[in-house]
């Protein structure tokens, strides 16, 4: 089997973000679920809720993708894959992620709908709620998959969320069999507590099919994932059929176990919390890359801390520091 | 005469800015005027400067627009006219604009150009450098001026970069007859050195002309009207010939001229400058809503140096924070 020649490919959700600060009484009256991704499946609902809103700053995002904008901001070498539709937030998104070094080439897709946009209110706590209209991302279709960009990487990186639609979903099965007959590790985010209650089934057959190798959750998803409010059983169930779990434990840190021995981190100190959008992505990238570049889980779950830290003390998904710095300080 | 129902209106550029970190280097090898304004004449010239940027954040911008942005902050009543394209920008800058409370009731264009755009490039130092697209703003003509919403404000603002495009030119002289015809007050903006180089007769006829009530200008626009390098030369000439001369100096603090009598206040203290885009935008905010508060000239000057601050500590034109707090905290 060749050597790979690139650090992680991920497929996601081609995303531009809205971004926009909220009160609790507009999410309460809203009827939204403070904290969690909820889908907005028609242009009409999606331009309701936009029209009530206040105004926004678009910064391109998407689960994944901000994930593999961290990793290039590591200095990792990466590539992403997922649909936009011909329209200007498509060039947007094909820009700032190209912008990045990320490799991107996945034809954009001509006609209705639009590029998937997710609107994000971020209450003063620094939370945020997300509103997604998936538009041209659920049309990611299996003939859109790029086979050799999927064998060339040590990593396949795949976002729960993407599990919504139908036609990416069977593009990802299709992309773990291409990377596992190449020889490479599969990593998959659960992405969402309600995401997880929408495909329990799928996520627990993939898991113990063992066609997921590094799996990422937070405490949330993990229960979510069993049914459960017993963290530690939960972790317990998930660890003993997935060579390598992350759990992020938002203030409470992180932990990995691998091959049953459990790692755990603190999360690194911030001055204030400002929008913690980002902060799993983050994690992940942070996480990934210590891993490609053969750290130990130890410095691989503090790169994921200290990634999430920087991310949620800034407006935005994606980092703004000199992230290979600042890993450099904490890690040497 | 009736009494204006409406604090202000103003007709400029609607743009959407796309906002990137840029180093030296950057702005040196593409040959860039360091933090002026250069015009992207055609969609070619726009699309090549944008494929060689960084990853960027696209928010509603155009310097009147952030004024009147800044005014409905401090809690004025406003409205804008300006030309969008029937597009995915030209709709966010109308969500924008609207949901900050400012009336605005232009029809949107159909077909080529787009919406305006601003590529913004911010250096470490949090100068910008900006490069306009015009697009479909330079399509504002005289036919879709409401003559009832000029003559409702009390103040009627104009934007000295929407003389670049000539029907928007010719649009803004038949707005200022409206405006006066009906006792109203005329604000206009020289916006930019370069911009009063291109257009030094116009701007000075106007003046003379007598149909500028309240000019703004900053140190190199007002000696770039009077070709001089001597700034009380420069003020003195305008002084003579405006009713109310507002200039802003920077960290020097900002000087009116009324009737011959000079007014300075000091610049307001600020921690950092992170990005200085919309600090000439949101002075005049502030002065204006002092203005139509009934405030001195003395207390509207400090209004704006509030506004100017808070803008120039974060990124993005259009203030973060409860302006009308920072004003009371300050002025009472």
């Amino acid at each position: 089997m060749s050597e790979p020649t690139l650090d992680i490919i991920a497929i996601g959700n081609a995303i531009v973000d809205v971004i926009a600060q909220a009160d609790e009484n507009f999410i309460a009256s809203e009827g939204l679920e403070k904290g969690a991704m909820q889908l907005l499946f028609t242009t009409e609902d999606a331009e309701a809720l936009y029209a009530k809103m206040g105004p926004g700053v678009e910064a391109s995002g998407g689960s994944a993708a901000n994930t593999v904008a961290g990793i290039g901001a590591l200095g990792g070498s990466t590539g992403f894959i997922g649909q936009v539709a011909d329209d200007e937030l498509g060039k947007v998104f094909k820009h700032d992620i190209t912008a990045l070094g990320v490799k991107f080439d996945t034809p954009m897709r001509d006609g209705d709908p639009a590029t998937a946009r997710c609107l994000i209110l971020v209450t003063p706590d620094g939370e945020r709620t997300m509103n997604t209209f998936l538009g041209a991302a659920q049309h990611l279709h299996v003939s859109d998959l790029d086979s050799d960009l999927i064998e060339s990487a040590a990593i396949l990186y795949l976002e729960g969320y993407l599990w919504d639609p139908e036609d990416p979903r069977v593009a990802m099965e299709k992309a773990i069999d291409i990377a596992h007959n190449a020889g490479r590790r599969v990593a998959f985010t659960l992405s969402d507590g309600f995401c997880v209650d929408r495909h329990r089934g799928d996520f627990l057959r993939l898991i113990e099919e063992g066609r997921i190798d590094i799996l990422f959750a937070n405490e949330d998803e993990i229960k979510s994932l069993h049914e459960t409010d017993d963290f530690d059983a939960a972790v317990a169930a998930t660890a003993a059929k997935t060579p390598l779990l992350v759990v992020t434990r938002s203030e409470k840190g992180a932990i990995a176990v691998q091959d049953g021995e459990r790692t755990s981190v603190a999360a690194e100190p911030i001055d204030q919390i400002v929008d913690a959008t980002g902060a799993g992505d983050q994690f992940a990238a942070g996480f990934l890359v210590g891993q490609t570049e053969g750290r130990s889980i130890q410095d691989s779950l503090v790169m994921g801390a200290v990634c999430a830290a920087e991310v949620i003390q800034h407006y935005g998904p994606r980092p703004e520091h000199d992230m290979k710095a600042l890993i450099k300080a904490r890690l040497g």
